[in-house]
């Protein structure tokens, strides 16, 4: 009998974003002349840079000629690129990396959900809340998540909640966690830790013998001084940090497929004799045996953004996107909203007006303002009473959607009035 | 305490292939000047034909500028792609394929590997012996393998031994497993099964409720009438197996990454409370929480590869690896050896020389020769006495391998008389 793995039935049957797309049709259809804005799904809009786009063409042509054609690559990526991210991404930031410890992959998604395949099923889990779907689901289909609780959450893992009341800096976990998913910049609520908060993480991890599996797919939104881009700045977190990037929000890869995953050799896990084993050979192992390398040609694309050039071109579009989040927290602040976020990251997380839910504030803005945002309840408990925006969209759909934002905020007011 | 998946430890810490590098190098060290042939990884050498390089770059193109820009894809791949494909390779073979059948991937190794995801770990596992060995070492990694036994093989895995004895056919199994491994055309051992050899697996199947993991990535090299290019030719397949393709043999896709996965609607499997689950929804859910989808580029290279022209240029490549298949096989069999495969599949299967070991004749024909292939005992203990050629190199340096062989034969003659 084909035995299935039950911890998949667990799952919800319906998933956050299918659920949005399904009520935006049944809107459409009713609505078929609304100008509708989507500014929910956190995907890129602006073309490949120009530098990235010779660097793919480049790789096209190689695999045109015999001389320079290439077949399976490293799995763990080639060296030209893992050279590049070693010198550009962490020695120009004070981090001594070897290639060795840098693992090209087809994106942080694949590499946060394979990830646990290198960690026992008993470990436990802690998430921030709310927090990138994939990071709990992931760990619901290994087992790790125990049942799904009635007010949203799963018994075994430790929810750390991020809201308005702690500014989004979640406090120390209490269940002694052996796996702690940190995402910063962070998807959803846009927010950061300064140094110094990371710091605290990387203290208590080693402290606690906990690893700290961090996530900086937003790193190259941030503008403040004392955000730390990679958890390594953080001295110690070699010792108790495996790192996730990703090209998809740094370049507009989200349809090139492109990330990496950094795994220390210093980073130890114990057997059930409680020996040591290398993390970073779970990792290779893994990888060569169920992956076999990302794409040469977008490889040869991700090489060429780590070009003077390159790197200016892929600035200019996160200003452009960044633009776009200044817009919306100025718009959203002057239409009386409480906004976080959009200064180190493409989100913006509001919250809800008193007494207003997640999918309430959802309905409204697709209702009377055409707009598609995204509830804060998806991600997590914690979520519930905030919504999310992207910056991601076009400049022009930006300012339509904050004109239509202060509009509705107005006719509002004057119907308090 | 950061527990690992002790699974992981079992395996052993040397590959085949890192064991073959190792030798090679070390043999080039000792001898600099000669000149190394390589057939030992199972690596295309031609260029990805003209057609498909339209496709690549008109994808590059099109991610050059807003308007055709493609962020995000569908998980399981673009329509205008899974469309061919259940035109050209499914209905026009007789076989009606749903697209929402047909999961578009970065490849077969990691779909036969991570399609272990949805599968219970007390599920039993097949194998044929001879193997590509992805499939034992992921059910390894999963906990689904028990223990390595002295031999070789593992303690929870049915081999079914492929040898000359059987004409690589193998007996059904014994153990009442519920997930079967076939590869046909076969990696290594270059054999095929003829429709009324796979119906009666399928019927096995059927009758005993266990599902066939079907890997076809060779189907392009079949030159004979009687074989199936796909295992859903046979009735009643779509009640009993999944089937992977990939694009790396048929159209040197190695580099370039992409593969698809056919998993029909019809497929079920039991929950724990013997419940029936569709295994079509489960790799759904698996795919869309663990991957993002392949590269649009490659996708639209894939697209050109069913157009006349690209149908065309394919054939043109497959036909130039099978005039090194016949040359390799004619060969070696003048040179007195016992060959099998090479005629539906770019492997040569070789029976080394009575008293011979697999890795005594790798170590001859390097040392002797200078060509460098693959010992059969590392596909499987009934790979012993085998060695396995590739015919995926050029054409000058497989004439070249195959007049040395002759002239190491003629040599060995003269000693022995």
């Amino acid at each position: 009998m084909i035995r299935v793995n039950d911890n998949f039935l667990k799952l919800p049957a319906s998933y956050l974003f299918s659920e949005i797309a399904r009520k935006v049709e049944e809107f459409k259809k009713a609505n078929p002349e609304a100008p509708v804005i989507r500014m929910g799904i956190g995907d890129v809009t602006r073309p490949i840079c120009q530098a990235a786009i010779a660097g793919l063409r480049r790789g096209v042509d190689d695999e045109a000629k015999e001389q320079t054609f290439h077949g399976y690559g490293p799995e763990q990526g080639y060296q030209f690129l893992r050279e590049k991210i070693a010198e550009i991404d962490y020695r120009n930031r004070g981090i001594e990396m070897d290639i060795d410890e840098i693992f090209i992959s087809d994106g942080a998604k694949s590499d946060t959900g394979n990830i646990g395949d290198i960690f026992s099923r008993d470990c436990k889990v802690a998430v921030t809340d709310p927090v990138y779907p994939v990071y709990v689901d992931t760990n619901v289909m290994a087992g790790r998540a125990g049942d799904a609780l009635p007010g949203g959450g799963w018994s075994n893992i430790e929810y750390l909640p991020c809201t308005a009341e702690n500014r989004f800096v979640p406090s120390l976990p209490q269940g002694n966690p052996d796996l702690i998913y940190l995402c910063y910049p962070n998807n959803p609520t846009g927010t950061t830790l300064n140094r110094q908060q990371l710091g605290e993480w990387v203290k208590y991890a080693r402290e606690h013998g906990a690893l700290i599996l961090f996530d900086s797919a937003y790193e190259a939104y941030i503008s403040e001084e004392d955000v730390p881009h990679s958890i390594y700045e953080i001295e110690g977190a070699k010792e108790c940090a495996i790192e996730f990037r990703s090209f998809s929000k740094t370049a507009g890869f989200t349809g090139l497929r492109l990330g990496y995953t950094v795994v220390p050799k210093t980073l130890k896990g114990f057997d059930e004799n409680g020996k040591e084993v290398s993390l970073n050979s779970l990792w290779l192992r893994r990888q060569t045996t169920k992956f076999n390398g990302a794409s040469y040609v977008v490889q040869r694309g991700a090489e060429a953004l780590y070009t003077d050039e390159g790197r200016r071109q892929i600035d200019k579009t996160v200003a452009y996107y960044m633009r776009n989040a200044a817009l919306l927290r100025e718009g959203l602040q002057e239409a009386g909203l409480e906004v976080f976020g959009g200064v180190n990251a493409p989100y913006i997380w509001i919250k809800t007006p008193e007494g207003v839910t997640s999918w309430e504030f959802f309905d409204k803005l697709l209702n009377e303002c055409n707009i598609v945002g995204t509830p804060g309840v998806g991600f997590g408990p914690s979520g519930e009473g905030y919504f999310r925006l992207t910056a991601f969209g076009r400049f022009e759909d930006t300012l339509e959607a904050v004109s239509r934002l202060k509009s509705l905020a107005t006719r509002t007011t004057k119907k308090t009035n």
